[in-house]
Formats: structure tokens, C-alpha cells, sequence
């Protein structure tokens, strides 16, 4: 109950994640990814999950026809006004607008003056004319309005009055919000915090929103500043998705609003802070359900955000993280790390030690041998940021206290490709791997959907004594790298392995032949398993 | 010679690519790897180039025993300031940096008061005579002095007086630039704009400097702003390198200082006009030096950044691209793209037809056809984005006017591991390719470094009559990227070649086998060639 007599001014968040991250180069959202991601931003806190652009392509269309449930936010979906000329029953894009199962209609219409005698082909009053009776008859169907303001940075700074008689005549025509969008990007944070300010000295700030895009690396910057000078909704994106360089970037601004006392003493978002916690693994979850390679330098979220890599720069944060670190990386769910890498002092390596349950003393000589080893290991390519696994088996070796489960004698893999006695084309994949336990060998053979995967299945085909430890194991990332390019390149391989208890662990593996990197890689996995195990 | 005569003020842009940029996950410079960035820097126009910490690594030491020539940069070693309590000559750190061969020395000090007294140990007052005597002491050599106060900005909100006496202490003493660093990266833009302003009330703007980090993803506009309060020198990295989410990226500062009138009609810089056009290419070049894949959504010099997808947006783009485009994409050396996709419609396919030199109606029924087979294509997993090749042979294949050049009867590739008869564990890649061409059949085999290398020079070996077309070919990139991870994923091979000319190409391949897509990747690579070739 305390934010209802909360003294602190409300701001909305409005994702817009599922239309304009939609636009993203390289991203296709199918409509089982669009209830997926939903699902999260409800989860998160945000107040409108703009779903897509219902007729633009059939998942957006199915997406409106069953809507999801929410718990907090509204659903909105996305079209154009009226097209001026036509009578509302006889345009077709506003027809399906209609008929989408949303709770509010997001409107976009063009504001700069060029734009609407250029490429509309109309006049000013006309354009003027079908955004009033677009939101008229959104307001009639019990749908919430909100008008996009297409160009309206770039149409203000053309004709200002033209732009602003766009945003009145929306909100006089009952539209709940109107929202400023900046669409090519290139609108700077003073110039957006002059205009937004103008803007709210001839309309309630909490009926404007700021909706920018990443063109000169300040969306963010102009989403707050548009916030401060006035405006209470803030369009964006998970992890900055969008057209070109992305939208204003969500997983960076709530963090913001919520953290950062000169915005989080003044106002109240939909996020409470115990939700915030979540946000790096929605954030991972995204990129997981997009395939694509998380950003390790995302703000917050991003592996790399709270990670130390200088010797001296390690100790001292490892001491006193509180005035090292802008924020607790708890609090956003992400955690402090430091890096094991070929700039790294014996702090990093100790820190990484006691992680793995290590206790070293500082002048331990097998600390340097340790430092020496991994900095040779490194020089050939091997990384061990992203492969903890991989450390911490070079680790224990160094330090004497592994032994080997089993030696791999010999592995051979063909892949075939040739027309089958149907005369069709297929290819088969095959390995065969003979290893040795206790001084017994044994060779297995199998087939597999490509060379690794035959590779993997055939190593963990009979390990013995140690079979029973790796029945649960699963691939559940393999991951290539190519280094120098061309026939000399130098191939990294990163591969995640999962178990039944869900633990998951990265190994690596480096090699000039993608096969040899790859079985690495797998036997470190399951050495690490068999470790663990206590086998 | 305007240059001399301009009435504008001159900002100066101080590259930290080499020291704080080598701060950044993963990246690790060779000595060569620091040649070759400074060169691209100087030639860029940027006004000072950190190279590094001597004595903090080898490379970094030998760097600055046989620095480079520049023919605009100055070079600058970093270093701390002289320890307490031990005199100049018995601090060893002070020695290496004096007896580094740089033109300027940039000294760290702290400037936050509780960093002083709990990090170091030691009285405010004696943190500020050490920064003075040492500054005193580099002048006296004959360095230029800058010092970057640590924390200022956590440290002004802590002590303003004791930040600014820092400041202060440092210009009397000699320094020619003071730079306020926001250390942890969490202070916003608003908060920097009053805090320089503040100082500069105190100090003359053109001898303070900014140094921001990207934790909240204000870098940029923490930057921007500190300009606009009077700070006259930038600190920052090409494409935003730098401990955790990276310094103030200078990949963007500089176009928008340049292109952007609020700052281009008020401030020169280093980089002349007609040398922003190389910043795309330098901005690639470092990401091949460090192995990264380029940020595609890179403001201004990303892949994506002029590139559009949605279908209507496309053909409004092409009609007008000035009010599409904040900055023309090839002032920064990028390009404007229509990308082929999922959600693509006819004009971003006709668009890119056109690229290629084909003329097609827009109601030719073939370009429906050509849509249909993209989007299947890329349900499966194809992604024409990155593989211009592919899709060129893709149109040209549903349009009708390509031929198959050969045909793959069948292939096989082995790769064993073994202990050959010396004992050595060695790995060997073997393939054979059947290739038919105008109905007769020849078989080749090679070995590789691994199985892809094999297959592509077993494919490369005898191609009869059109052999002599493809003896300049070479493999310059190779990319994998699985879906969905585990045994049921799906693999997207890229490849790019070059050829004699220079010219590079890039084509997809995607299969349950990586073997099998990545020998889609190389024939439809040679297929390109030979069609280019006019074979």
C-alpha cells in the first residue's frame, strides 16, 4: 500500500521489445518467442508490452487473436492512422487494429511537416484530421490511446508548430498519451531536453512519453533527459533491440530509475527493487531465446560489468567493492568477477581459486607455476573468461590434486556424404573412440547427427567404473571461434555441458583442427563431471 | 590554413585505446597489435595516444623503448604518481615512466578522500604533495603532464574541496591537463554537466578534461556533456574498449562532433572532415586485430547502422533517404542497407536485385516466388544478411539465369587421432571429393589442418575446365554458430573468401552437420567465383 500515498511521481515503462526490437537485423521473433518474452516483461514490472503490428505478418496477427494474460502490464498493439481520404470502415489496416484482442491501440502518425505533403502526399490539416478521428474511434471500441509522433525531433526543429498542434490535437481527441519519437536517431540529449521541455510547457508531461533510438550512443541519455525535463513515459527495448542501433535500451535504464538516487527519490516505476534481481537472466533469456552471443559489456547485466582484470586494480576491489563498484552487482542479478587472463596478477588467480574452494597461500610457489601456465595457455588461444571448468581442471592439475580418469588412446570420425540405395542424398556421421581405464582399453562406436556429436556419444558409450556418473550429461552450447583466419587460422571451441541436477559448466578446447579442439573440450567436460562427482 | 584563423574553439581528443582498452575482457595486445592501432589513430587525427603502462608488461615496456613516429599524435605514458613517504629517486614505478620515450606523462592520483586516506594509507595532505613534486619532477624532464584524478567524481560528491584541491594542486604545479574521471562509471550526465561546471567555475575549461565509463550507458553523453560545461579534452577508446561496459566510445564521440551542428559550429577537432570517412574501416580493422565480430548495431559504423528492414520503411528509405538518415552513411565510411529478411518485403528485395545489377518488375511474378523461397530459407536458418553471395545466388537461380557450373557426386572426410610410429599423438584430416562436370567425373583427395581445410582443398583440386578461375581463392573467414543447442541444433556455417583482386564474398550453409553445411558454404563460394569470373 505504500505506493498509493507515496509522495514520488509515477513514470511508465512501455516496451516495445515485440514490434520495434521486431526490427532488429538478424532477429525473428516467432509467436511462441512473443508469449515467451511477454511473459517476462509482465514478470519484470513493465506497464505496456506492445505486442506487434497485428496484419504485418501472421504471428503478430495470431499473437492479437489469443492474447496473453497479464498480471500488471497493459497490451498494446501497433498501427497506423487512419490512411487520410478513406472513411474509417474502409481501411483495412485500421480494421485489424480494431479487431486485435489489445487493451490500448499505439497509433503512429508522421509530425513533421515534410514528411506529411512528401510522403503522404497530404495536407497538413488532412493529416491532422485522421489523427483526431483515428483515436475518436479507438476511444469508441474502449481501447486506450497512444499516438507515436513519427520524426517528431526533426519535424519540432522544422516547424514547431506543426509538430506541437500533432501532439494537442491527439490528446484533445482523447488520446492518454502521446509520445515523442526521436525515429532516425539523431537527436542529441541537450537538444532533447530543450524541445521535451517546450513541448511540456503547453502540455501535461504526464500524458508525454520519449521513445529514441541508439544512432549517436545516446538513447539512453536522451530517455532520462527527456524524463527530467518533463515526460512521464519512457518507450524502449529489452537489451537495446531495435532497427539500425537499437532502441533506448530498458535493461540499462530501469537499473537506473531504481539505483540512482536523483531518479529513484523522485519516482515510482512498475519494477518493485525485488524484481530487479531478475533482470540479468531475463536479459541472458532473450539473448538464449534469439541465439544470439550475449553483449559481455552490457551496462548491468553484462558478464564483463563488475569484472576486474588488472592485478593491483583486483586486490583493491576484492578489499572494498563498495566504492569500486557503482552499484551491488546483486542487485541486479549479475555478480562480481575477476579475470584469470594473460594480464592477470596473482590476486585474480587466488580470487578464482577460492571460488573453486582453494585455499593458497600468497607465496605458495605453485601459485606462480599456476600464473605461468595459464599465461602460455592463453598465448595459444585458449580462454578461460567464458570455460571456469577448463580452469579449474588446469588448475588442479598444477596443484597436484587430480588424477586422470581415463586416457584416450585413439578417436577417428568420418562424415560421408553420398546418394543412399533410394538414390537420395545423405550424410552420416560416424566416430569411433578407444580409451583407456585402469589399464583396460575398450572401443565404441557411434553415429551422430554431425562429427561432435558422434565424437561425444561415443566417449561417453562405455567409460566403465565411471559410466553411471555421466549418464545425466547433456551439450547444451558448442560454440567456434576462428582466429588469423584462412587455412592458418587457430580454432577456440566453447562447449556448456548441463547434468540432471542442472549445474552447468564450460570447458574449452583450442586446436588448428575444429575436430581435435572440439574433443578437448568434451573430455574436459566430462573430467570436470567426474570430478565433481567425487568419482 | 582556415584552421589557424578559426574563430571556433579546438577539442582535444586523448586516445586510451592501448592502456584503458587493454583493460577489457578478452583483449590482449601484442606489441605489434600496439604499432598497428597508434598508426591508425595517428592517422586518424586523434590529438594524444596513451600507449600503455611501462613496466606493467613487457610489451607495454618495449613499446615505449622504440616508440612510433607520428606525424600529428603525441604519445603519452601512464603511470602512478610517486608513492608517500619515499623520495623520487627510490620509486621504481616513477623511474620506468621517466625513463619511457614519451612525449607527455599521464600521471593517476587519487582525488577521493576516502580513497587516500583507507587505499593508500596516507594523509590528504601528503597525497597532494606527492602529485605535485611529481609533476614538478616530469616537467623538469622535459614531459608534458596529464593527470587523471581517479574518482573524481564519486570523490567530489563525497569532499568538493578536497576533489578540487586536487585539481588545483595539479595545475599550479605545472600539469597541462587535469581530467575528471568517473572511475566506476555510475555518475549520469546531468550530475557530470553541474559537477565540471563547477569546477571550471575554479579552472580554465581548456586544461580540464572528461574521462567517462559506460556503466549505465550514458559513456557518450557523460562526455558530450562535460563539453558543453567547458571541459576541453576527451578521453576515450575506438569502439568503446575498456574495463567492464568500456570507456566513452570515440567511434561515436567523434562523428557527432563533427557532423552535428551544436558542436561542429562551436569546436574544431584533430580529425579533419575527409578523414571521418576512414572510420568505419578503422573501427572493423581493430575488431579483426582483437578477433571480435564487429558490433553490428554500432552507432554510425556498425553493419546495421543505415540498414532497414521493415518493407514500407524500405521503400520510403530509398525514395528519400536524407530524412531517413541522421548523417549521410558515407560520411563515416559505412553504407545504407535494405536488408533481405524474414519480414522483408518486395522493395528490400528489389532493392538488393538492384545492388546486384538486376532489373525486375515489381509485379514480375518471379519476385513473389524469389520472397517465398528467402523466407523459407531463412526458417530454416539461412540468415542472407551476412552472405550477399548466397543470396545473389539464390535470385539467380529462381530467376533462371545461372547454371550449375559441377555437381558434387559424393564426399568424404576422415579425421583420426593417433600415436604415429614415433609415439607422438598427432591428428590427421583427410578428405575426397567427387566432383561430375558436362558428365565426366573426377576424384580428388587432400589433407588439411583439420576437415574443413581438407574438404576445401580436395573440392579446389580438379575442377577441370574451370580450375583456372579459382587458383587465386582464399578462405579469409569462418564462422559457426549453433541453434538451440544440444544434439537436435541446427549449424550456420559463414564463410568468406578473397580473391587476387581484393575482392571478398560471403555465403551461408546451414545443416544438422557441420561438415555439411560448411561444404554448402565453400561450393556455393565457388560457384560465386565462377560466376563473377564469367566462366
Amino acid at each position: 500500500m505504500t505506493r498509493d500515498f507515496s509522495p514520488k511521481e509515477r513514470l511508465i515503462l512501455f516496451d516495445t521489445t515485440l514490434r520495434d526490437g521486431a526490427q532488429t537485423a538478424g532477429v525473428d521473433f516467432s509467436l511462441a518467442d512473443k508469449r515467451h518474452i511477454a511473459a517476462l516483461l509482465d514478470g519484470l514490472g513493465v506497464d505496456y508490452i506492445e505486442g506487434g503490428y497485428p496484419g504485418a505478418n501472421p504471428a503478430d496477427t495470431a499473437f492479437f487473436q489469443d492474447p496473453p494474460r497479464f498480471g500488471h502490464a497493459r497490451f498494446a498493439a501497433f498501427g497506423m492512422v487512419k490512411r487520410a481520404g478513406r472513411s474509417l470502415d474502409n481501411d483495412p489496416g485500421l480494421s485489424m487494429l480494431f479487431e486485435a484482442k489489445a487493451d490500448a491501440i499505439t497509433f503512429v502518425a508522421k509530425a513533421w511537416d515534410y514528411h506529411v505533403r512528401v510522403a503522404l502526399g497530404v495536407t497538413l490539416e488532412e493529416n491532422l484530421a485522421s489523427i483526431g478521428e483515428s483515436i475518436e474511434a479507438a476511444k469508441s471500441r474502449q481501447r486506450e490511446v497512444i499516438l507515436d509522433c513519427e520524426h517528431f525531433f526533426d519535424g519540432y526543429k522544422a516547424n514547431p508548430s506543426y509538430a506541437l498542434s500533432v501532439v494537442l490535437t491527439a490528446l484533445q481527441a482523447g488520446a492518454r498519451w502521446v509520445v515523442l519519437c526521436d525515429t532516425n536517431g539523431g537527436t542529441l540529449p541537450h537538444e532533447v531536453e530543450r524541445i521535451v521541455a517546450e513541448v511540456c510547457a503547453r502540455a501535461p508531461g504526464d500524458r508525454l512519453g520519449i521513445h529514441a533510438h541508439n544512432d549517436t550512443e545516446n538513447a539512453v541519455a536522451n530517455s532520462l533527459a527527456a524524463v527530467r525535463a518533463g515526460a512521464r513515459q519512457i518507450q524502449g527495448t529489452l537489451n537495446g533491440l531495435g532497427e539500425r542501433c537499437g532502441n533506448a535500451n530498458l535493461t540499462s535504464i530501469i537499473p537506473t530509475l531504481l539505483l540512482k538516487p536523483d531518479f529513484s527519490e523522485k519516482f515510482d516505476i512498475g519494477v518493485p527493487m525485488e524484481r530487479l534481481s531478475s533482470l540479468a537472466k531475463i536479459s541472458h533469456t532473450l539473448d538464449e531465446l534469439l541465439n544470439r552471443a550475449p553483449n559481455r559489456q552490457a551496462p548491468y547485466v553484462g558478464a564483463s560489468a563488475f569484472a576486474t582484470k588488472a592485478g593491483i586494480h583486483a586486490s583493491a576491489v576484492m578489499k572494498e567493492p563498495r566504492t569500486y563498484e557503482h552499484v551491488a552487482p546483486e542487485s541486479v542479478g549479475n555478480k562480481r568477477r575477476l579475470l584469470v587472463s594473460d594480464q592477470a596478477g596473482k590476486s585474480n588467480i587466488l580470487a578464482e581459486l577460492e571460488r573453486i574452494g582453494v585455499k593458497l597461500d600468497k607465496d605458495d610457489p605453485r601459485l606462480g607455476r599456476l600464473l605461468d601456465e595459464v599465461k602460455q595457455k592463453e598465448a595459444l588461444g585458449y580462454a578461460y573468461e567464458g570455460a571456469d571448468a577448463s580452469f579449474e581442471l588446469l588448475a588442479r592439475r598444477v596443484l597436484g590434486d587430480i588424477r586422470d580418469f581415463f586416457e584416450v588412446e585413439r578417436f577417428r570420425v568420418d562424415v560421408e556424404r553420398r546418394h543412399n540405395a533410394q538414390g537420395d542424398l545423405v550424410t552420416v556421421s560416424e566416430a569411433v573412440v578407444k580409451v583407456r581405464i585402469d589399464g583396460e582399453t575398450s572401443i565404441s562406436a557411434a553415429e551422430g547427427e554431425g562429427p561432435v556429436n558422434a565424437l561425444d556419444l561415443a566417449l561417453r558409450k562405455d567409460l566403465g567404473r565411471y559410466q553411471r556418473f555421466i549418464e545425466d550429461l547433456e551439450l547444451v552450447d558448442y560454440r567456434v571461434r576462428v582466429f588469423q583466419g584462412g587455412t592458418d587460422a587457430v580454432t577456440r571451441v566453447l562447449v556448456e555441458f548441463r547434468d540432471a541436477s542442472g549445474e552447468t559448466w564450460s570447458t574449452v578446447g583450442v586446436s588448428a583442427n575444429i575436430i581435435d579442439a572440439s574433443f578437448q573440450a568434451l573430455t574436459d567436460a566430462i573430467t570436470y563431471k567426474l570430478l565433481k562427482a567425487g568419482a
